[in-house]
């Protein structure tokens, strides 16, 4: 941030009053302009012994598989976003469960939030995807995920199927978890 | 948002080639602005018997009683963030446990995560509160609260209390509920 988004004249990152922070300052107009975490929401949509991947056609990690999941809108509730964004990467409709994984990236300033859900009918790519395929435990292909929050959310849910109990798991990301998946940054 | 944070130049409110909804756009720059709902983070501070409430010495709802909840900062995660509300507007440490409630505003684009918790030690009116202070339940200001996600919370735990179980509770609020508290807007 260079400028103020609001009278158009340059910031600057300071301490402001009575803050504990640094943000970015207007002095002309005295606009203060916070940051925030983004949420990044999503589903774990099942099918049987399946569950639907999504190969991703744009940056980052293109060509690598995720499950549907993107920034959530203003507007929309957190179901709604995981919704929307399995309908836009899998052209596939859910029915949502519970919220099942909650994780923070705070070195991204993110917060995943996967839900469960049934898949109900078909699925096709969506313009963000390459292709969209459902597997079984047996056939993931662990070395070629997305994300580390994804593999973690996979992890969580076979571990947790032959109980038949989907607690949420909540839990943090690491830059080390994420180096796997990106190389030092 | 009337000018571009990157570059100065104005910006306009028009859809992205391949979007599907509006963002604040800077022609002379390329930039598009997203914006995202913030995550208003907190706890709800048991101790024996009673629960601990602020009483908001700032607007909006300034004198009405919350629980300690704020804006989550970036590089934090939601439960430090839960924490350290509850420490700037408490004086309070807690014990987190699970996440308890997760309630959706889509119409003021905020998203609030409420963590029950264990009161630990004392408390203090930090800058923000007016007082702080332990209520049984019968003691509890329904009349003075100062939003419907703090009553929302309030009454699930209550509702919950008797059987020992507190399972994460998922909702929205509609402007409705909000009308209750602010008047038509």
């Amino acid at each position: 941030m260079n400028f103020c988004s609001h009278c158009g004249q340059p910031v600057r990152f300071a301490i402001p009053e009575g803050d504990d922070r640094p943000r970015f300052l207007c002095e002309a107009c005295g606009t203060i302009h916070y940051q925030n975490p983004r949420i990044v929401a999503g589903t774990l949509p099942v099918s049987g012994s399946r569950i639907l991947l999504c190969r991703r056609a744009i940056s980052p990690r293109k060509g690598y598989w995720t499950l549907p999941a993107g920034f959530m809108e203003n507007a929309e509730t957190t179901l709604e976003a995981a919704a929307r964004e399995t309908r836009e990467e899998a052209g596939a409709e859910v029915r949502l469960h519970g919220l099942y994984t909650l994780i923070n990236l705070p070195h991204i300033d993110q917060v995943y939030m996967i839900f469960l859900a049934d898949l109900e009918g078909g699925f096709e790519a969506g313009p963000e995807s390459l292709e969209v395929a459902l597997f079984e435990e047996h056939e993931i292909p662990w070395d070629e995920l997305a994300f580390p929050t994804i593999e973690r959310t996979l992890r969580h849910f076979f571990a947790d199927r032959p109980g038949g109990d989907y607690p949420l798991h909540v839990s943090d990301i690491t830059p080390e978890d994420r180096e796997r998946y990106f190389g030092s940054a």
